[in-house]
């Protein structure tokens, strides 16, 4: 079969095509660099059934490249700056991407009647009221708030795959990603796994937002894509124009996390506290009951497990 | 001044439109008449203080328009359909209008340095669980249900007009509105007072969906725009990258506000009741009390008086 994975180049993009060539698919992926890397897929350039087309989402896809494209059987759609650094840094973009980065993805699902699978994000509960957040939850965000560009920009581009589903029988489906963790994340990103590890590897402190007691449950990489394959490869009777959480529901405290992090890494790093970010959830854990009961997938590596090849990876990157 | 007035044919854009003008104010309307009307802007053809721009805000302005359109000192962000029965027959076109169409407008207000309002809505708080909502209150809104493309689209429109607002500097407020009535809603739109009204004149049974114990707040066409304008006229050390609910917080069952219309139309409707809509929701009622506070707006006219207003208007149309 053939793939394309929007934002092919990021840190689980580029896990995710490296599983579909795996598996003997062929794999475009598209991807323009505002955060993916070129490093992330390097080790894919001399394979044959991989191919990698630079452009914006947000734009038309040139004729020639929609051509060279050829027949697309199913879309991942994963393009999309998405640690809180970003935020800040390019709210704009983010929420073009997502509003008409996601309008333009759909139309190729549309024209190439492609299977298409949406990444959204487990911020589109925001700030939960309910734990752990079941797919019908909806959620408690802040529509003005700094990570609005985010939050809304991921729940506008689950209302309109909705509206392509409905209405131009799109066989569309919805995955909400919880905190994944693994190779290949940007040390400088802001998430807390690479956070920690690159400060605990630096012997630097470790600065934990708040007082620690907020819960995040981190999901590795490889249980991600493998996650995301499942609800992509599952009937449309079962998955179409549905939200799966996808996560590990392992929940920790922030501040067992760092310690977790200190130890493995075996660091002399001491945690620093600061005060707590706006908006920031208290708690965040999935609850994968949906597709633990219809496509029986759960994650299979352990936080202990995961972390050790994370910060394996992160050392030879410092 | 010269005003903006995006949506200028609607109903509550052409009431807005003939406030400004008879304040003495230049007033430019955009519209493509996707749901707005001609016959609502037609008393002002020959108001030289007018203009009409035909235009879908989706799209570029073009180069001749941007020119002749002079300097624009504030923008009302209206343009968008808003009743019920569009969210089934254009959903991708509402969604695509308070995505993209109201970046376009922010990107007027950004060039001009003009003061920009944009017109959200009731609907950003979903089915809420709290009531009155408070605009600190961060909805319940399903992403995916059929009414997604309206309230996830003003939730999206929101969220980039705050992007503006902080990172271009952009002069921004966020009106909610709450439901509107008066003369000039279509009768054929779906919502409820244009709906039972045409039924009571017509006598024909009125139609409640559910059992009639939902409640709504009614607010007058000219309190809406009052209160628009005071918004709009607010200082920006009160009003700016802020929320104002603005409604009538009358709060009444649907089947007592039916039976008031056939009580005031002297109808003898019966009332016909049908199945419950999907996402519709149970209470709807606007806390005023920031408008009230820091701007001293309040509505002023009775339902009954705006009611008997209102019905005058449809018998000259049906």
């Amino acid at each position: 079969m053939h793939f394309v994975v929007t934002g092919g180049a990021g840190f689980i993009g580029s896990h995710l095509c490296d599983a579909l060539l795996a598996d003997g698919h062929d794999v475009t992926a598209i991807d323009n660099f505002i955060t993916g890397r070129p490093g992330n897929i390097a080790h894919l350039r001399d394979n044959a059934s991989f191919r990698l087309v630079e452009h914006d989402i947000t734009q038309e896809l040139p004729a020639k490249e929609q051509t060279s494209l050829g027949k697309v059987d199913a879309i991942y759609h994963l393009a999309s700056p998405a640690s809180p650094a970003d935020f800040t840094r390019i709210p704009l973009e983010i929420a073009i991407i997502n509003s008409v980065g996601t309008r333009n993805v759909l139309e190729w699902a549309r024209s190439h009647e492609a299977r298409y699978l949406l990444t959204s994000t487990s911020e589109a509960y925001g700030d939960p009221l309910e734990h752990p957040q079941r797919e019908d939850y909806f959620g408690n965000v802040n529509t003005i708030g700094p990570r609005a560009c985010y939050d809304e920009g991921k729940r506008f581009a689950e209302a309109i795959t909705s509206v392509y589903i409905r209405e131009f029988r799109v066989d569309g489906r919805i995955v909400r990603i919880f905190n994944t963790y693994g190779p290949r994340m940007n040390p400088n990103d802001g998430r807390l796994p690479p956070q920690f590890i690159s400060q605990a590897l630096r012997g630097e402190p470790m600065t934990i937002y708040g007082d620690g007691s907020q819960t995040r449950s981190f999901c590795y990489v490889s249980d991600m894509v493998s996650g995301l394959r499942a609800v992509m490869d599952a009937q449309p009777e079962v998955a179409r124009g549905k939200i799966f959480n996808v996560g590990n529901p392992d929940e920790r405290q922030v501040r067992a996390f760092a310690e977790l992090i200190r130890i493995i890494s075996e660091s002399n790093s001491e945690i620093e506290y600061r005060p707590a970010l706006q908006d920031d959830p208290a708690r965040r854990c999935p609850d994968i009951s949906r597709i633990s009961a219809t496509l029986g997938w759960r994650p299979v590596v352990s936080l202990v497990e995961g972390m050790a090849r994370t910060i394996e990876w992160f050392r030879t990157q410092i």
